[in-house]
């Protein structure tokens, strides 16, 4: 049977933006397995599988239903043994951990100041609204407030890829000579920020750029096949 | 035959704090293997087995020789497969690469400026000289120039620690429920400061300070033996 991901999407279905959600898909693609990708909208996760997370990913395979992004791919990688390892064993998925904590940290603290009001931009009049209240509530500051130094963050932004960058003189990949889910886990934040905007979050000649043109070319150019202008 | 491994030290040659030999030490003490450890100077690197590299830690192993933390950790996984594993596995070793850069750009980056003046205070004459005048050279400032914040630096450094903090939550230690080689390789940077240092680098009640404090523990209290006042 068909595996079900529930994503999320801004005013336009197609633009399916969530970080969390990308790292799904990532992870499925890299297992090889058949999925219909129902993209919902802020407001229209609580209808998800009959109300089981506040956030999306959520997946249904068969009578399993799984959210949170690194359970998915924890269940994927015990569920589906045959196909390509997410973690290439024990310790890669233990480490995932630690990448996961890195990005959520640094490079999503990063990036909020400089694309919340992308975010916000790109949804449809009901979820602008429960954006506005539940993030304006969860930082206690308004949406203007948190973006008013959007610039000067974007050009600071690139430094924060710093421990990326100096990883890629060792190795291609967080996972080394080919991608596990660690690299799906920062390749989310940076997508994320490349769909719903045109702001420059990279060096020049920065190789955490060409590694993420690697990663955007993966599973037949998956995560290329989706823009801000989708 | 019992492996060799050459590290560094201050005056005093049971002051051994180099962050990078600390973890080879930790490494073969996990693989559970016989080693004599031969603390030298900066100044007398040069004569390590014939002048094989210009930094500690080196191993010799019988005939074989090899420097650099990591090279020595893929070493001991590669012939030593019967001990513990280092890395759990090719994703654990990958990953270690990304834990190495994040470990040296953003913690070895924050201690820099908070340790550097202890580090040449705990050296004998000759190598104090060597010290300052290849750390300036290097830096492009002064000593002092670069110890200049250090009592602002000291209380923002537990905000570098966030990542690890935040992973904290999931796990015990970057390896999972056991330490891995990734454990090692932070401990070192935090290993090296509580060598030559009494600042406190830990937030209150600090889950990064128990996971640090677990390390210490860790092979008969290996790390715990060696201290300033050793």
């Amino acid at each position: 049977m068909t595996i079900k991901l529930y994503t999320l999407c801004g005013a336009n279905p197609k633009q399916t933006f969530s970080p969390h959600a990308w790292k799904a898909v990532m992870a499925l693609r890299h297992k090889g397995l058949d999925f219909v990708e129902m993209p919902v909208a802020f407001t229209a996760i609580s209808q998800v599988e009959g109300g089981v997370s506040n956030t999306v990913p959520v997946i249904a395979d068969g009578s399993r239903v799984v959210s949170d992004s690194f359970l998915i791919a924890a269940y994927l990688e015990e569920t589906y043994p045959d196909g390509p390892s997410l973690f290439g064993g024990p310790g890669g998925e233990a480490a995932a951990r630690f990448v996961e904590s890195w990005t959520n940290h640094t490079l999503h603290g990063a990036l909020r100041s400089i694309i919340l009001g992308n975010v916000h931009d790109c949804l449809g009049p009901e979820d602008q609204a429960y954006f506005r209240q539940s993030r304006e509530s969860r930082m206690g500051k308004t949406l203007e407030e948190v973006t008013a130094n959007r610039e000067q963050d974007i050009k600071a932004f690139p430094t924060h890829l710093a421990p990326l960058r100096v990883m890629l003189n060792s190795q291609p990949f967080i996972g080394g000579s080919a991608p596990l889910f660690s690299d799906h886990i920062v390749f989310g934040a940076m997508q994320w920020a490349r769909i719903v905007t045109n702001a420059r979050l990279f060096a020049d000649n920065d190789p955490v750029e060409t590694w993420f043109e690697r990663c955007l070319d993966l599973y037949g150019g998956a995560g290329r096949a989706v823009s801000a202008a989708a």
